[in-house]
């Protein structure tokens, strides 16, 4: 994945008054007057009940699929600029569009609908030794910033999941996506509205370009967190440069650790499924760590096997030295360590015990998710106490690090930070709290 | 409050290595370093049981209490110096410390050992349709920055709040408390290495000054958590220079407002408290706002009242129509409104209705906490439904947000931000969550 924040918008697509080259403070003022609006529209969702908002998720999926060929003719300009800009035949077919995929995008925000309101959830409550009434309720953030790339799916799972928490949500997609998201929100505004509800609550900062994002990520005050999602190169220029709150998502350097006691049984399996099953998502596996007292049964097998999978295996001497003919193993350096590879690359090394394991994790993990392979009781807890990622796996794949597969429903994306959400984030996670305390005329002695 | 931030330390305390004025890069290596530190020395705790931290914590309060000759003679040092500087008379009572007042610090460090440990605490857990055993489950941060001021006792409050959730502190504190935080910091290090804990789980680094709390809002990747303790000015500070995540606390700019139908016998006492029964804190009231059908009822006696207990009213046109003979009112200006005081002052503003107070509250708020006093109970859900603020009371006090009196026990500060914690703070703020999925050979389909 590469960011998208270096590529200027190539359209004037939205709003159509925007100038050809507007200063920074130009953008920066129509920026903050885009979230000052949503901070106003957000107020009028923030009291709307689970019932309105769920009846305007079925008016939006409605929406798209009525609009389903403006839409894709939309996408039709976005791929022929993709392909004369020479975009690979990978990311075009993420974000090509067709009356089918609408369709399921569509779908999703009818799942969205039928999932549990996070708001009004009471996480805490109690009356108090002095008759105090206290309580502490899930309400709206507010107004939520999404800075993301290329596909357009992107552009809808984000206003559906943040509208069902209550709030406004600002978006700044990709620029190869920018007529396709342009035309969708226009489509999902006008639905909004027809629903009785503003419009505001779903806009786009495409149109300022580069400018715009910075912008949107300075907005203090406006907008009340940011969740950038995509490539590592674009979460760490978000986290650089916003003084907003941001939630840190994706990146993942993800380990699969086969223990001394390990059933290879189940290893491989997990192995493969880890790296092959979908290759370019953050809970995909990228190094592979063998005790040496397994290496010498394990590894040759899971190299024919991993290989017959197309995968290049980046491996230590001892992994080399185990190759049995015909698998070749490309030497691994440190950059191996570090990669977060998204392709059918593996890097794999061969520890002295399970403490060189966990040493190598803390080293180069991006504290996502790690998996153990291993029939050790003992083992299966120390790595389970000791990594510190926002997921471990006891003889299970890594692909399992996602909010669908562990029942949230429905998922913003993995957060690797610690504050606020870690691992799989749902609609909870698009929600704050509020202490409402009842009392009597109650003072404090 | 004022911000230490940019008063230099004014000796160089701690460690004696440091040079006179080392460059901006080595303050950087050496603040890294530290940090570093404090990384390796969580993972002991991370995985130490309750039994182990809250003996550390009675072997540090035995400690302060066996060590209170030194401490108050570096204190004598400190409060000299402030004299010398001509730091104002409270200010000097609140860096002031006594035998008794080491010994009330000592007993904190003992309530927070009696609290339940967060860590461990499954907060989400079930067996999948496909078998998977998910549980997500408290884990510590791992290190937590705190950047403060003067007030030595939040140097042990700190360090006991952060080692009981099973994390490692770095100190940054006022250099008005330099000397006496020194030597409470290694009265406390010592301790914790008598007890076989690592000493590098309490370091400061106030020896490097500004720039050193400068590098420690930067060690992204080592601190996970820096929670700013203060005054605006410093807050603002942290917040825009900080890129390692932060949790923004304590400016209270609060509202209590007088509804039409408030009862005056509970209206006069929750304002008096709120005003007065300790001004110079965060959650003690600012501006009151009468609806205009209760003005000429309530506010000349309230009025009255306020004076008698010394409070200087700074009022609007309609507020100063109605003061009685005798009672002064300064027009209120933009300024009163937007000022958090934290002095004997109140903002009073006559507005015509529900709405009109909760457009003020909107337009000057600081999100930290407001009250309505009335028996109107459409009147009490709108105001808790639409006041966008940490906590809303209803007929109480606004002094009641604080974490002893809401049931958390202890309290390391009272955020105003909404990502991760809103309100006040206990022990389970200061911990994150980790994903525990077991399975035997699961692979995704």
């Amino acid at each position: 994945m590469t960011t998208s924040l270096d590529a200027p918008a190539t359209d004037g697509a939205q709003p159509a008054a925007v100038p050809a080259s507007p200063s920074t403070d130009d953008v920066t003022a129509q920026v903050l007057a885009v979230a000052r609006r949503a901070k106003e529209a957000s107020r009028a969702l923030a009291v709307a009940t689970r019932g309105t908002k769920d009846a305007a998720l079925h008016a939006l999926a409605d929406a798209l699929v009525a609009h389903a060929d403006a839409i894709v003719a939309a996408n039709a300009e976005d791929l022929e600029r993709g392909r004369g800009d020479g975009i690979s035949d990978g990311l075009l077919d993420r974000l090509a569009l067709t009356p089918a995929r609408i369709e399921a995008i569509a779908g999703a925000l009818r799942e969205v609908a039928a999932l549990p309101d996070p708001v009004g959830e009471v996480v805490r409550g109690s009356t108090l030794p002095n008759g105090l009434r206290m309580r502490q309720v899930r309400v709206p953030m507010g107004v939520v910033g999404m800075i993301y790339e290329a596909r357009p799916n992107v552009t809808v799972d984000a206003v559906g999941l943040t509208l069902k928490s209550g709030n406004a949500v600002v978006l700044r997609g990709g620029s190869a996506a920018a007529r396709s998201n342009a035309v969708i929100v226009d489509v999902l505004r006008a639905a909004l509205e027809a629903q009785g509800l503003p419009a505001d609550l779903v806009q786009s900062v495409d149109a300022w370009g580069r400018a715009g994002g910075v912008a949107l990520m300075h907005a203090r005050g406006l907008v009340d967190v940011l969740v950038p999602r995509g490539g590592a190169g674009l979460i760490q220029t978000v986290v650089r440069e916003a003084t907003v709150p941001v939630i840190e998502t994706g990146v993942g350097n993800v380990h699969v650790y086969v223990d001394a006691t390990a059933d290879p049984a189940l290893a491989l399996p997990i192995l493969l499924n880890a790296k092959t099953q979908r290759v370019g998502v953050c809970n995909a596996a990228e190094t592979l760590l063998v005790h040496r007292a397994a290496a010498e049964a394990f590894l040759p097998s899971a190299l024919t096997a991993l290989v017959a999978a197309g995968v290049t295996v980046h491996g230590d001497d001892a992994t080399a030295a185990l190759a049995p003919a015909g698998v070749d193993v490309v030497p691994a350096t440190d950059e191996d360590w570090a990669t977060e590879y998204l392709s059918l690359d593996l890097a794999v090394r061969v520890v002295d015990d399970l403490d060189a394991a966990l040493d190598h994790i803390r080293a180069w993990s991006s504290g996502h998710t790690e998996a153990i392979v291993t029939r050790d009781l003992a083992a299966s807890e120390r790595f389970v106490a000791e990594v510190d990622s926002a997921a471990v796996m006891v003889n299970a794949s890594t692909r399992f690090t996602d909010g669908g597969q562990l029942g949230l429903g429905a998922e913003i994306g993995i957060s690797t930070q610690k504050l606020h959400a870690r691992g799989p984030m749902g609609l909870g996670e698009l929600t704050t709290t509020k202490w409402v305390v009842h009392g009597d005329g109650h003072v404090r002695p």
